[in-house]
């Protein structure tokens, strides 16, 4: 039996200034999903994941990140298919270059600490902020309990 | 263009004792792919990467596992048909049950101190501990660089 599945690779960073903010973006290139997240994108066919995170990180943010961790993963299986779609969570505590804007959304820095309050961060975003945060927490997946979605960190 | 690449995921966990010993597979139920690694094996399609590392240490050490942490992965992209293949590494330092071994290979708690000198690690094994072991070290994979395959850990 093939070991193989399709799966949607992606990746995401929080990308941290020492003085308790981390970086923010306001994604707006999608016409329904916006709001507040951390930059991130695809991990592209034969590009590896931790050299993804640092591609997207300059090319969304304009910094050029210096030894990410790899914090978590976020993970769903899509209901209609049942395929699998993994999110890679990276925290950057080193990076250099000056921050720049792209077409995915405006970037800032904003207290982490007020964060988790915020009413503008985009749909699945509040949940993954535990996987950040928390070296206790290894990844963060939705199980379908009956009709309910549960959301399950481990 | 769709996102989806077929990939094959694989866990493996690195379970330490507290006195400097972890936990070692002498792998034997393949003709010739034997040696010494940590436990590990497949996650199965529907089941999410963390529940399957606690499965895997279930069946093949008797020992129930108590919140593994994610400390990296190893990737490669297979040279034939380029399709990828990664394995999530964990590091677990609380468990309970007893230890006992399965068809895989047999189980049993050495220093890991002495681990990376040993001669009787599986191929493939060797590069992989300083992601279970350095905090620095989230990732190994194999990069081709004209005819030689290198090594890289990021």
């Amino acid at each position: 039996m093939s070991r193989y599945e399709e799966i949607e690779l992606t990746n995401m960073c929080m990308i941290c200034d020492g003085k308790g903010n981390v970086l923010v973006q306001n994604k707006k290139n999608h016409p329904t999903w916006c709001g507040w997240n951390f930059p991130g994108g695809h991990v592209e066919r034969g590009e590896f994941v931790t050299p993804s995170v640092i591609r997207e990180m300059k090319e969304e943010t304009g910094l050029t990140i210096d030894s990410p961790r790899l914090c978590g993963i976020k993970e769903f299986h899509k209901s209609k298919d049942g395929k699998r779609y993994i999110v890679f969570l990276y925290v950057a505590n080193h990076f250099s270059g000056e921050l720049k804007s792209s077409s995915e959304g405006e970037v800032f820095w904003h207290p982490l600490s007020e964060l988790t309050h915020s009413d503008k961060l985009i749909d699945g975003f509040r949940e993954m902020l535990p996987v950040f945060i928390s070296d206790e927490i290894n990844e963060v997946y939705y199980e379908r309990c009956e009709d309910e979605l549960k959301t399950i960190f481990c």
